[in-house]
C-alpha cells in the first residue's frame, strides 16, 4: 500500500498510483485527525470522495504518530494524551475515540490501537504494552461495533460559504473492517500470547503485524515472522506495518504476509534515491551527468519511459519539484512490481527460486 | 510560452504542458550555461531531446538572468562579466558567445544579447543602453550567420562512464532563428529608434519587446506597445517579454502581441494563487475548507475536473507538493486558454467586445 499520510501519495497523483498497479492506500488518521479533521474528512463524502482514490484504503490508528511525532504524551490505561506536533494542542485518544475517528474517515479497513515501545525494549515492557493493546482492541471492537450498528454521528454544523453547493453526505454505514495488531516486541512468547488473545476474540477480516522494523535487527524481525506464519490464519491477509524496502517486501512474503506499508518508495524518491533490481541508486551521482539511459532498464514507470538518467539528475540537481515527482513515481511502481512478481511467483509455485534470485541480485548492486 | 527555466516547466511534465495545448516552451540560457551547460545539453541531443519537449522552443539569452541574479555583474562594450548566483565562478557573456551557448542548446528562436536598465532610467540611460543593445545585435547576427553556415562546434570529451550508451549528436545544423529586441525603456523616441535599427539590420523572423515590466507603470506599458505596434512589421510573431499576468495578455494581444512568457503561473501556483476569470483566488482562505467545487467551474484542467477546493486547500495547507503542481498546471492551463480564447476572437472579429468582457470580469474580481 503506498503511504498517502494526508491523504495523499506524496508528490503523485491517485491517478498514477492507479495506473502504476496500486490496489489500496493507506492513510493517516493522526494526521487527518489533525487537519482538516475527520468530521471534515466525513462531511467532504469520507477519504475515497476527499482523495479521488476509488480503491480500497486503510487508516492506520495513528498510535504510531502519537509515539513518534508529538513532543509530549502520557499513557495510561484509558488511552493516551498528547499534543499536536503541528500547534501543541492537547489531545486526547482513547481506544473507542479512535474507532470513531477511523469510522468518520471512512477508510475500508480501520486499524485498533494499540501501545507501542522501542524495537529493543525488554520482556517486562514488551508484555506490559501487549497486554495493554490486547485490552485496548477488547476496546475497539465494543465500540466498533456499536457505531457499525449505530449508523454515523450527525455531521458538525461547519461553516459553509452562502454559495457553495451543498455537502453531500452518506449516513448509510459503509463496510469496515477493523484490523487487530499482533504486538510482543522481539519475544516469541509474547508474540504467541499476543495472537491467542486475539484469535480468541473474534473472527477478523485480517490481522496486523506491529511493532517491527522500529530498530530491532533484521534477524529478529525474521524471526518475529516466522513464529507467526503458523499461527495467523491462512484465509485473511497478514498485514506488516511500516515496512518496507523492496528486500523486505520479499522476506516478508516468504513468511507469509500480503500486506505492507512503507513510506520510503516516495521519501527516498524525493531525496534522489531510485529502487532498482541491483540496489538503490542515487541519481545525484556525477556519474549519471551523460547517461542518457533511462533510470531502470526494463521498467514500464512514466519515469522509465519518458526521461534519461542525466535529465533526472539535472532535475535534482538543479532542485526542480518533477525529478522528486518522477522519482517517487518510480519507487511506489518498483515496489507494486516486485508484489506483482511474488505473486505470479507463488501462483506459478516458483517463489523460492524467484525470491532467490531476486534478493542475490538485489544485494549484490547494494 | 510556459517557462521552463531550467529546461522544465517548474512542476509539471512536458506532455501536461501539451496536453493543456501549450504550443512552445522557454528555456533560459544562463542557467542552462551554468547548469548542466550548453555543451553538455548539446551531447546530451540538444534541448528537445534533454527536456522531452517536441514543440517549438525558446532560449532568453540570459540577459535578464545577469542582470537579475547575479552579485556582481562588470558591464562593457564587450559584453558583460559576472558571477554565477550558484558558485560565485566569474563568467563572460559577449554577444558572440551567447551566439554561440543558444546553438549549443538548440532551441527553435534565439533571443539576441541586450543591456538591461532599470524600468524607470532617464533618457540618456535608456538610450545608452538601447544603442548599445543594437550594437550587440550586429555582433550577434554576424556570429549567428556564421555559426549557422559553419556547422557546430565540436562536442567536447566528456567522461562517461564505460557501460553507458554512447551519445548521439546531431551534427546537422538545425534550423534556428534569431530574435532582435526592441529597448529603448519609457521613451518613445528611443524605442521608434531601437525599431529602426533593427528593421534596417535585417529581415528577422520575429521581434521581441524587451524592458517592459521590470517596474514601470502599466500605463506606461501600455503605451509602448502602442508606438511599436504600427511600426513593426505584421508578418513576423511579437514577443513581449517577461509577461505576464491574464490580464496582460490581454491588453497585451489588444496591441498587437502574439507572444508571451511568464513565471508567474507556475510561481503563483506553487504559493496557492489561482487564476480564475473572476481574478485570482488564494485556496488557503479559510472559506475554502468545505468547498466541493472545482477551482474553476468549467475549467477542462486535470486540476479542476478531478478536484475540490476543499482537497487543494488541504494539500496547501499540508505543504503537499501535489497542490502546488496541480495549481501551476491550473494556471498554465488557465494563460493558453485564455490565448486561445483571444485567436477566436481575433478570427472572428469579435476581439475588441471579447477583450472588453473579459476584462472587465476579470478586474471586477480582483
Amino acid at each position: 500500500m503506498p503511504v498517502g499520510t494526508h491523504g495523499v501519495v506524496r508528490g503523485i497523483s491517485m491517478d498514477e498510483v492507479a495506473a502504476a498497479g496500486g490496489q489500496m492506500v493507506l492513510a493517516n488518521a493522526y494526521h487527518l485527525y489533525l487537519r482538516p479533521g475527520d468530521m471534515m474528512v466525513r462531511a467532504l463524502g469520507g477519504l475515497h470522495a476527499f482523495t479521488r482514490w476509488n480503491g480500497p484504503m486503510l487508516t492506520d490508528s495513528g498510535g504510531f504518530q502519537v509515539f513518534s511525532l508529538s513532543k509530549l504524551r502520557t499513557v495510561s490505561e484509558d488511552g493516551v494524551e498528547f499534543q499536536s506536533h503541528i500547534d501543541g494542542s492537547t489531545h486526547q485518544y482513547t481506544p473507542e475515540s479512535v474507532m470513531r475517528i477511523e469510522r468518520n474517515l471512512g477508510a475500508d479497513v480501520m486499524m485498533q490501537l494499540d501501545e507501542l515501545i522501542q524495537g529493543r525494549s525488554d520482556i517486562s515492557a514488551a508484555r506490559s504494552a501487549m497486554e495493554r493493546s490486547l485490552r485496548w482492541l477488547q476496546r475497539c471492537k465494543v465500540e466498533f461495533d456499536r457505531i457499525s450498528h449505530e449508523g454515523r454521528a450527525p455531521i458538525p454544523d461547519f461553516t459553509v460559504p452562502a454559495d457553495a453547493p451543498a455537502l453531500a453526505c452518506d449516513d448509510a454505514a459503509p463496510e469496515q473492517a477493523l484490523f487487530p495488531i499482533v504486538q510482543g516486541g522481539t519475544h516469541a512468547t509474547l508474540r504467541k500470547a499476543s495472537m491467542t488473545g486475539i484469535l480468541e476474540s473474534g473472527d477478523w477480516a485480517g490481522v496486523a503485524i506491529g511493532g517491527l522494523s522500529v530498530g530491532e535487527t533484521k534477524s529478529d524481525t525474521y524471526a518475529m515472522l516466522e513464529v507467526c506464519d503458523p499461527i495467523l490464519p491462512r484465509n485473511v491477509p497478514r498485514y506488516l506495518m511500516g515496512v518496507g524496502f523492496p528486500d523486505d517486501l520479499v522476506e516478508g512474503v516468504q513468511r507469509g504476509i500480503d500486506l505492507f506499508d512503507c513510506v520510503a518508495p516516495t521519501r527516498m524518491g524525493r531525496d534522489g534515491t531510485a529502487f532498482t533490481p541491483d540496489g538503490k541508486m542515487q541519481i545525484r551521482q556525477s556519474s549519471y551527468r551523460t547517461d542518457r539511459r533511462p533510470l531502470v532498464e526494463g521498467c514500464d514507470c512514466p519515469c522509465c519511459t519518458h526521461y534519461d538518467r542525466a535529465y533526472l539528475r539535472h532535475l535534482f540537481v538543479s532542485e526542480e519539484m518533477l525529478g522528486k515527482r518522477l522519482l517517487a513515481l518510480h519507487n511506489v511502481s518498483f515496489l507494486i512490481g516486485v508484489m506483482t512478481s511474488a505473486r505470479e511467483a507463488l501462483r506459478g509455485g516458483t517463489f523460492d527460486s524467484w525470491s532467490g534470485a531476486w534478493l542475490a541480485r538485489y544485494r549484490g548492486g547494494e
